[in-house]
């Protein structure tokens, strides 16, 4: 299949690149563990090259190559300056970078991230290309995202403009404290499916009663296993439970009844929905890679 | 002076002893880094045996020692079974439960714990013991006392025993977040004060505002060192100052009008104080070494 444009997410852990075919599909795909965080400021021209030698000719004509996520990030391959909020999606290829590359058929820019300023301050980069992704597969959606994660994102969509959002760091919080706390001495071995599942239902009620005792009822994963019995795969489940469950009760101010649209991995996806369900509110999930895809390819034809 | 019986408190990293002459003063003090951590429980005799050696005699007398803390964890010397809430403080030595000891003159007893149960499950191992000499040393207190720390607790103590309380790991979190998170990156280097102390009242501010927020405040401590230029010394401080704001705002359900006593150690504590003042709470800060070294000799003279 010819290729017309590439389409790259790089991420903090991973980089991934699909080839664009000029009717819109994805010819190929291709990834690699190459994220921002492993990588010098010069490496990257070397590693998109890698990435996509088996694909593409080395040779050939010109050849766009559109970038979201951290390779954009101060400490990435070239810093994309923030659109702030109100931020028009439209806007993101207008305002992307053109970062140092040696000559090569192939024409890197990088898309911006998206910042907040005025008391709020909250930074993003990559979630813009998947809001945008999202707006092209329902072009008619207004109203809140949850997008779960390390760094789970609420934002406000209208009128195409990302009007206002919040990171919730409860995925990295559930990784330090599972590694680094006490509370890891209650976790740990094979997880067992059915206690891990009560576990998180109970931590998700826990979490949405009372997110502002979350420094608290953390504790109880440990006190719960000590007094209780309770099973390391019980544990683990209420710890993410209860993360999420404080994430999702504490933004309950701007949750309001329209169907919330998830965009995430699968199983964090479900927690979230279990969670948004106990306050009666719905939501759908939307698979994220789909959604970074169709962001990117959306930015590029804008 | 003559020694009429050893006061211990074995915690986590550390263990002190004091001699108490039979007028009740310390004869001597002595420490050591040999905490619970770095013990197995074959190991508590010698190393209370050469904590001591450079104070009191080999042969002579036998000794009682009372030893609080975790000591007697699970993990720790010997498991001393929890009182249950609500746990009459005057009954901490006669729940004392005591270890495998080669002959010698020491004869050591170590106090239980306190737990809850019934949905709130938590535990305590020293505080009780501490919380004891805080009515040792003012006799008519009743009311909610707050004991900052790595896990802060929040007691209600009523006619000499612990209601109930909560366990908040508020100084945990500080650590796992400042040295593994990806706040890590906003702090660092060498802390000056001003820009620290400047950072710590927003982050009260913060965390009393909304506690049920604390998931995304948290990720604040990084998008205002990337959008707003704060320093790592502002960043530590609001890192703090939010944990803390959250931990009291978490509790404000049970925080009443009456004067806290703070337990705890002299920098955390005006902190505390310093958030309690936020929302017009009175407090006065306790020295912690002197609730403990008070409430051993309490519960040996009891």
């Amino acid at each position: 299949m010819d290729v017309a444009w590439i389409a790259v997410d790089w991420g903090t852990s991973n980089v991934r690149a699909w080839g664009i075919a000029p009717n819109g599909d994805a010819a190929f795909g291709v990834s690699s563990d190459q994220g921002m965080s492993r990588l010098a400021r010069a490496d990257y021209p070397a590693v998109l090259g890698e990435l996509l030698t088996s694909e593409i000719d080395i040779d050939g004509d010109l050849l766009d190559v559109v970038i979201c996520g951290m390779a954009g990030a101060r400490q990435g391959w070239c810093e994309a300056p923030y659109l702030e909020t109100p931020a028009r999606l439209d806007d993101l290829l207008q305002y992307a970078v053109t970062p140092d590359m040696p000559p090569s058929r192939l024409r890197p820019r990088i898309l911006p991230g998206v910042c907040q300023r005025g008391g709020n301050d909250d930074v993003m980069r990559g979630e813009e290309t998947q809001l945008l992704g999202l707006i092209a597969l329902d072009p008619k959606f207004e109203g809140i995202v949850c997008m779960p994660g390390t760094h789970a994102k609420w934002v406000e969509l209208r009128d195409r403009q990302i009007k206002r959002f919040a990171t919730a760091i409860t995925g990295e919080l559930f990784e330090v404290l599972s590694v680094h706390s006490v509370l890891r001495h209650s976790l740990g071995g094979e997880i067992k499916e059915d206690e891990r599942q009560a576990g998180t239902l109970e931590g998700l009620q826990r979490g949405i009663e009372a997110p502002e005792k979350l420094t608290s009822t953390l504790f109880r994963t440990r006190a719960g296993a000590l007094l209780s019995g309770h099973s390391p795969s019980w544990c683990a489940g209420y710890l993410s439970g209860l993360l999420i469950g404080a994430d999702i009760g504490g933004q309950r101010d701007w949750i309001g009844n329209a169907e919330i649209p998830l965009i995430g991995g699968a199983t964090l996806s479900r927690t979230y929905q279990a969670g948004l369900e106990m306050i009666g509110a719905r939501s759908r999930v939307v698979d994220a890679t789909e959604a970074t895809l169709t962001g990117l390819r959306a930015s590029y034809v804008a």
